[in-house]
């Protein structure tokens, strides 16, 4: 019988929350523990020195259906950093629990590279989702009732961008209609739920640097337009004071551990396409106050979560990223090579080598951010010698730094090779690629045409109407989040491989002047996701004891 | 300088949860923590030994907007017992967030009479009604899938009932179409949100036994109809066992503690009108299985949470209940003898004595569950000595035990008297009014007649379908859950007093057959609460350092 991700995670005895903070030094006073397995970092109790950490940025190459286990070869790393006897921490976003009712899967690791408690991080956690969702959905209460109440401001109820969010899949709440019923309930207008992970609030918890910093970010969020197409800002409605208590809790980082029994933040999960990707900026710094080295991850290939990373955590944060890892799977190479998912088994040197370009260019992506990075091959049982020695040439050749690892299967002790070559590299000083005050056009052009190798960008005529709005508006100097297919380094999600000299579509700019960047959307992006016909929820359950089974 | 609820709260000294845990017996193993000064009780940790304890049910008389201080009462009733050296405790409601930014207030007592810590009870505590709301917002997107992806059990989209909820006070959601933007989005239909607390997952937790007493009920909701009005429950769609997953730490009572170092027992808040406004019955049974006295409340007057106490929660529970108390203010009373709010604390002996015969309605009815009350005279600064004379005499003419008390500005000190006087009347074996056996129309005559006085009851047209429905479905052997106006013994909310030989005029019948009641619907009840023109968000503030202002 093979064991699953729940089955092994409950196997294992968790050592206490104290123990781990103890172990991390975080201080016994700022610690919160929820339960005794997991803890919130009170960062008002912290002293606010200067990280010292090492930061360590894992990204992967384009995402496939085959999957790749970026979060696993993070919690792999990191436990195999510390078999090495270094100080070691990881940072990771925390899972959406839409998705744990939808498809089967969740973002705590697998096998023998998990974060646990399991079950309660996929689950509820510690609560930080709802909090976004909380004030998210006061705030859309706020902007309801100042219409109502005689919409001082001029309000334009067709022209409201802000919208409601739940951490829940559910298609139905893509497009709605409110406010219906009559004068009493409000007035109707045309609106929509997008998932919390899709949440402005998300994105600027992750990059608050505090409870102030995350109060101005609130009171910057535009959240439509009046009459005569001004925009509104959260801070004229009022309210915000109360919008940042209900996230008093949500903001101090979550600690809990890895199977290896080192400390893991986990704080956040924004959208890695109308967002930046990436687990919170407060939970990097203090994860880097206090670790000697931090295995942090950005969503995506490096086209995306990377260099929004780089760009715009990094740069909103002063972060400096000393080493990469790229995570790549010879299922995912050869899926890129052109193969169809269910021969992915079958050993296939010739798509490997047709689809290795698509690592090549992550490598050189990552490369251009002054950043030398390691390949990690996440190895499964399929994987053939040939296909293998192969990959090991390849490095060889390109000189490409690269070691297999296997951490599913063995934890950090699978990766200890792995954690050996990321120590020997720590040598970079991140850059960022574009400077935001040469405009928004530049920095997409900039984007496009050295990360995404396109020829050209083009813009609808709504974009090109956006961008005058974003220059009227004085947002020009904002960075930029492009929202694009994940499966492409261009916006067709079929050109897979590496794709250059195509053409960007940009569609659309919408202003997230609270998280501090313009998003430009590059495709049709859902910001909903629907359950699929047997919902991964027909399969969970919970004995009398309280023991919950077939989460994964 | 007026000190408020905050302020004081702020300026208490918390014992940890570890000491209030200890003191109120709750084994060390069974304390999960929530920071510092909250915990769960984990129920699967606790032997299941019959409850020992007497029990107080603390009610009122007919709600006013000049307030009655009835959590205040009981949060001072219980520390005045505990200053008796009786093994006290406290089984309250939790607050529901929504309000808190809507109307100030909160349900967390008041002055020297509260539970604390105050301001993370009334912003999210411990998560119970965010599980609550993703429990019901999974359900209600497991049935649009269950429509979008064949719909094999027919039902029918106009015919759904199953509402989605949020804790938030948001008008704009009461009425509104989902499912918008083509085929994929779903299939639209009209539907609304109401506030969590009104959500029937609310009543389930609340009167469920355990977590597979939680199961089984959540299976046994009814969602809605199928074309051919066959009822559909949620059960047939799958996925309850996660839905009860999703609730396994919101099934565990919070332990919280009172200014005075009392254990309290915050846990679940359903609605008192359309559900039956009482703490979860988990809760109670752990208090009365630690505690020898515990002072529990109800929603609204007898007519309402007292009654649904003793009917539905004492009856689903076998709960007994040994004392009653009825607050009452002097100003309610003279609220309730005509006078205008802007004159309540102008002496008015008149007033008084023509509004004393809601209180002595109050007091029957409660005599009538085999309960001796208590009448809670809370206090407050412009009551005149002739005022409370008259009381004294009208309590001692009409042979009814009454106490003053004066817990606001002097916490458990101020209702010492009360203390005394409760224990020495917990002589009561509580009874309930009707049997359910007999068909919900003789249950709803019953309540009607006994307990609001009514002379007759009237059915509307779809009333007397909706009673059609329910006996063509095996459900006329449910408990019934009047939802009335608070204001008045009858469903005319500007009849105070105490009304007698009205029409009790039922407009729909809702079956909750999760729950376990059916809903009997006399007036327009609103279930999604809106902001006033100024919202108390404006208020509320929190600094750099964490401290949250303004909540109260």
């Amino acid at each position: 019988m093979t064991l699953t991700d729940v089955d092994i995670a409950q196997a294992h005895t968790l050592e206490p929350i104290t123990e781990i903070a103890d172990r991390a030094g975080i201080p016994a006073d700022a610690l919160i523990p929820y339960g005794t397995t997991k803890a919130k970092v009170d960062i008002t109790r912290l002293d606010d020195t200067a990280p010292t950490g090492k930061l360590v940025l894992v990204t992967g190459i384009s995402p496939t259906p085959a999957g790749e286990g970026k979060s696993t070869v993070l919690i792999g790393l990191t436990d195999g950093l510390a078999r090495l006897g270094v100080k070691a921490a990881a940072a990771l976003r925390e899972p959406s629990q839409g998705p744990v009712m939808g498809i089967k899967g969740g973002a705590a690791g697998g096998g023998y590279s998990q974060i646990v408690p399991m079950e309660e991080i996929n689950l509820h956690f510690t609560g930080d989702f709802h909090a976004i969702a909380a004030a998210t959905n006061t705030l859309a209460a706020l902007i309801d009732n100042h219409i109502q109440q005689g919409n001082a401001l001029g309000i334009d109820p067709r022209r409201v961008t802000w919208q409601r969010c739940l951490d829940v899949n559910d298609r139905a709440l893509r497009s709605v209609i409110t406010g219906l019923g009559g004068p009493v309930h409000g007035t109707p207008r045309e609106t929509g739920f997008t998932i919390t992970a899709a949440s402005e609030i998300m994105a600027v918890l992750c990059l608050a640097t505090g409870l102030e910093d995350l109060k101005r970010r609130i009171e910057s969020i535009t959240v439509g337009f009046t009459y005569d197409q001004r925009p509104v800002t959260a801070g004229e409605l009022g309210g915000t004071g109360a919008l940042a208590a209900l996230m008093k809790e949500a903001i101090n980082p979550n600690l809990v551990q890895t199977l290896g029994g080192t400390p893991a933040y986990v704080h956040g999960g924004p959208f890695a396409n109308i967002a930046h990707g990436c687990n919170s900026l407060i939970a990097t710094r203090v994860a880097l106050q206090h670790a000697d080295v931090v295995c942090t991850e950005a969503g995506f290939g490096s086209d995306l979560g990377a260099e929004k990373f780089l760009d715009i955590k990094a740069r909103s944060g002063d972060l400096d990223v000393a080493g990469a890892v790229v995570v790549a799977t010879i299922r995912s190479l050869k899926y890129n090579g052109g193969v169809a998912r269910e021969d992915l088994t079958t050993e296939n040197l010739d798509a490997l080598k047709a689809g290795v370009v698509n690592l090549a260019r992550h490598v050189s992506n990552i490369q251009q951010f002054g950043i030398t990075p390691v390949v990690a091959l996440n190895l499964f049982t399929s994987d053939t010698t040939a296909e293998r020695e192969f990959m090991r040439t390849w490095a060889k050749d390109f000189q490409v730094l690269l070691a297999e690892a296997e951490v599913w299967a063995k934890g950090g002790e699978g990766a200890e090779e792995l954690a050996r070559t990321v120590l020997d590299n720590l040598t970079g000083t991140s850059t960022q690629l574009y400077d935001p005050a040469r405009g928004v056009e530049k920095s997409i052009e900039t984007i496009a045409k050295r990360i995404y190798r396109a020829g050209a960008v083009e813009y609808s005529p709504k974009a090109l109407k956006d961008l005058q709005l974003i220059r009227d508006n004085g947002w020009d100097d904002l960075p930029v989040c492009i929202s694009k297919t994940q499966y492409s380094f261009s916006d067709d999600p079929t050109a897979l491989g590496a794709p250059s000299g195509h053409t960007l579509h940009v569609r659309e700019l919408l202003p997230r002047t609270g998280a501090g960047f313009i998003v430009a959307l590059t495709g049709a992006v859902m910001t909903m996701p629907g359950l699929p016909k047997k919902p991964a929820a027909d399969n969970i359950d919970i004995g009398a004891d309280g023991r919950i089974s077939g989460l994964f």
